[in-house]
């Protein structure tokens, strides 16, 4: 059986998996809104985002009191400073998603995203649904090798912001510059989206290791930092 | 006199403080290599930043192993708590100043920045610079008002970063593209690294109050948090 303090650890634990669950739901939904142009969609992603806020709150709260009474050390103080970073990456991603939401109600009833960059888009809302996802899991595991899969797999992630901007600046675009700005940030949201999912992952692998995932011996990193 | 312990929380506070010092300097530097079209600039902000993530992993780990040795509680503890978010805080900022210096560099030799948006940025990056400078003193004075006023005085980079669309927007926009892209993610930087010094300035004041901003009175909060 676990000591009461150990289980806190673990609610906590399951506190940012739940997080990672709504901030990874909220982007599939605010990607949707956005490509479909929902208003009723996009607002219901705007006001969730409380929910995420309040749970980030209490979080800290309990990792802080936990810290107070329990006094941890070594492993158990290291995976409470964790949960602090981890929940400050997630409460910020769920920021995002509301941003991509934003911009859907703010262009109803057009659409912020040209037709022609719908695939696109709907490629980058997917990665970063996944991406989370995984975050999610690795904070269930603490598996070190699927931490750093996370880092390869954002690869594609820059590949997609690098085809936007590509779109953006061949010199055929024929969509006016408003619609440029909208794609600039929507891209932005995205990537960093997916930078604080691989964040997550890092910090689990900073937990596990207790070195930064830069300073690995290469064979043990499949990819590069972002 | 003080004790070893309390020495230390000191030294802490003093890193931050120097952390906000580098980035502050960054971002007026690459505001410089921005509108100067200066290389050599842009280039020195983009490899000091190195020394502000060497201070930031410095900071944290003194700051895990005095959580570990002394065990605070209560104050104490807090101001520990504090010093990781605002280490985080503080490296972001840097990181946005870097990808300012990173556009400068791009463009050269041409400019980012086209020449009738120049006073407008320039007052960005000064406004930047200077709300990063107000959030190291509050580190050290630990002052609630003073931290408040950054949420009013970060309304005119808001302000600012309103007029930059507005110019983007308003249907005269004759710098193509390309320079649309720049200026959105130039005016995004510098609002981001705004709101990371009012963060900081929050986070003190949960630390001095126990209370989060927004949960103030109104009659002591001069403004809405960002």
């Amino acid at each position: 059986m676990r000591d009461a303090y150990h289980e806190e650890l673990d609610a906590i634990g399951d506190g940012l998996v739940e997080m990672a669950g709504l901030v990874g739901s909220a982007m599939g939904r605010a990607t949707a809104a956005l490509l479909d142009g929902d208003l009723k969609l996009a607002e219901s992603v705007i006001e969730a985002d409380t929910r995420v806020d309040d749970l980030q709150r209490d979080l800290d709260d309990r990792a802080i009191t936990l810290l107070a009474r329990q006094q941890p050390v070594a492993t158990d103080l290291r995976t409470v400073v964790t949960s602090l970073r981890v929940s400050a990456d997630l409460e910020r991603s769920g920021d995002l998603a509301q941003h991509i939401a934003k911009l859907a109600r703010l262009r109803f009833p057009g659409r912020a995203v040209p037709r022609n960059l719908h695939r696109t888009i709907l490629e980058m809302g997917q990665l970063a649904q996944r991406l989370m996802a995984q975050a999610a899991e690795v904070i269930v595991t603490k598996d070190v090798a699927e931490a750093l899969k996370l880092e390869s797999d954002d690869d594609r992630m820059d590949e997609l912001h690098r085809m936007l901007f590509q779109h953006l600046l061949d010199g055929r675009w024929k969509h006016g510059v408003e619609t440029a700005v909208d794609v600039t940030l929507i891209g932005r949201y995205y990537e960093r989206f997916a930078d604080h999912a691989v964040s997550v992952a890092q910090r689990v692998v900073y937990l596990v290791t207790g070195e930064y995932s830069d300073e690995l011996p290469p064979g043990i990193s499949p990819g590069q930092p972002a």
